[in-house]
């Protein structure tokens, strides 16, 4: 294992304090336990955002803590959930004293903490809605999952969702919104290599010379099937053509394409990767009306990418287009 | 090789019309010749920027073309350099009437290209100046190199002298500062992995398990060293070190600390990276006032990192807090 990092065990403290010396401007970052709020939170009278889950797929989340999108998150370790205290902590930190809405991607060890934590609110007596992402159509059910997986459409759920809380909507129109955003966005992912979790050592698969893993998870987790390498317009159009499959768009629908790099991928191939998404959504009658390429949903060092649709409404859109200040995603 | 492709030769052409699609409200990209042109350029009576150099250290350029940055840009095929009809295309697209500045990397091939364009352009009446970009302290003359190579404090340069001309600042003024900002840059860079180089096909250079390039350049170079990968924090002092024994900061000046990802490492890491550097930069008595960290001056798909500092001044930290809105750098 070849990495930038001194010691396995201080890996996320020491990357986090990193991370918070950069964007203290946006955020602040607390160690003990690990949650990362916005400096000017809480926000009176709006509705705070609370997401968070296992470290490894920076920017998610820390890097959408900010005005227009989280109002705080909390790192687990690497590919692990973080505890019910975190959470606590978080919701504690940011109310401002109009619901907490957790927006969690569906892993088992995720939901379990984020329902523990939602109760242990309650019993405060803070109003908690969740908003689970399942965004992922490669698979039903798998390792860490029962049902679909939470993968890069989480990145849309939170944008979306950060400007309507931004603009006061209650926490009732937040999570309503948030279920239908993630019911509206399909993703599906491809790994060219494994990653390679600090703490194991080692690469989490093995990929075979000019092998790739389609529908791969996050994690590494076994997706659809693997195949020798197609080439890009081959993976777009399996992919594009998954989620239509499930999303059913109707003809001239709009959408947002968003192209994500799983960390190890240089930003060449996936514009390359976007300029046949684009090809296929156009075949499918997909008009797609925005665009987002880049590393926002990672998975370490893996080398792959994942292609997200979001189906627009004029609502959603403007969602998205209003202003978001953090330090992953900023207009 | 694995990458996301669909044939080599295509590679770049596909890639720049995914940028162009995603970025047009910013950029148009000009496939014949290859030119990247700011939306609203030509801006009348600004001094017009331009860059240029081989493709595959994305972001660079194209996602720096925008306001207060690049007014133009010319991508070379992977790791080669552009040419001169391409850069003499840019220079009569964005020509504001306010003379052209050329900033360039210190590579032989585009010295000599850029040179020759600025004879044709100046042979057509325009007005043309040179910044060369030579920051890399890791070694005098390399591969493609006399003398020391221009890496990611390019990008630096890029961004103040794009503020100055935003503002108006005369072609004298702006090859000045161009210069200035070089000779208060240093960098340094490391690789764990090799880039591989799409129309080659395989690794530009082996690594062994456990071993780390000392000084690499941003083409797969050879450095100082072929060393035993250290520790984070060893691999930042030696680093800040070399830079601050090159640029001989005095007792409490004022620095930004910029921490630039190789293309393949992930975040986590590079914001660790920042925060042994920051302590290495506090042991030296530089003040880190500004930072920047993430994927900005590229090698493909090498794992590895460089550090940047530049020196700033009060005029030259104005400048790097002035507006900007490019693709990849945006506040």
């Amino acid at each position: 294992m070849k990495k930038l990092i001194n010691n396995v065990d201080d890996i996320l403290n020491e990357s986090l304090t990193g991370f918070g010396q950069v964007h203290g401007d946006l955020l602040t970052v607390n160690l003990e336990p690990k949650v990362v709020t916005r400096a000017d939170a809480p926000l009176a009278g709006k509705v705070a955002l609370i997401s968070g889950g296992g470290s490894g797929h920076e920017p998610l989340h820390a890097g959408f803590v900010g005005h227009g999108m989280l109002t705080a998150c909390c790192p687990g370790e690497v590919f692990t959930s973080p505890t019910p205290d975190q959470m606590l902590a978080a919701a504690q930190a940011v109310n401002g004293e109009a619901g907490i809405l957790f927006i969690v991607k569906n892993y088992s060890g995720d939901v379990m903490n984020f329902e523990m934590a939602a109760e242990m609110a309650a019993d405060m007596g803070l109003q908690v809605e969740t908003v689970l992402t399942n965004d992922d159509v490669a698979v039903e059910d798998s390792t860490f999952t029962q049902g679909r997986r939470g993968v890069a459409g989480t990145v849309v759920v939170e944008k979306i969702v950060g400007a309507a809380a931004e603009a006061g909507a209650s926490l009732a129109n937040c999570k309503a919104l948030g279920d239908r955003v993630n019911q509206a966005s399909g993703s599906m992912g491809v790994a060219l290599t494994s990653c390679t979790v600090p703490a194991a050592g080692q690469p989490t698969f093995n990929l075979g010379e000019g092998e790739m893993e389609l529908g791969v998870g996050i994690h590494g987790e076994p997706g659809r099937e693997r195949i020798a390498l197609p080439s890009a317009n081959e993976i777009a159009a399996t992919i594009v053509n998954a989620i239509c499959d499930d999303l059913a768009p109707a003809a001239g629908q709009e959408a947002l394409l968003f192209v994500n790099g799983m960390g190890g991928t240089p930003a060449m191939e996936l514009f390359l990767m976007y300029n046949a998404a684009a090809q296929v959504c156009a075949e499918r009658k997909v008009t797609v009306a925005r665009s987002l390429v880049g590393n926002y949903c990672t998975s370490l060092d893996m080398q792959g990418c994942s292609l997200t649709l979001t189906l627009l409404d004029e609502e959603t859109k403007a969602l998205w287009d209003a202003p978001v200040h953090t330090a992953a995603l900023r207009w």
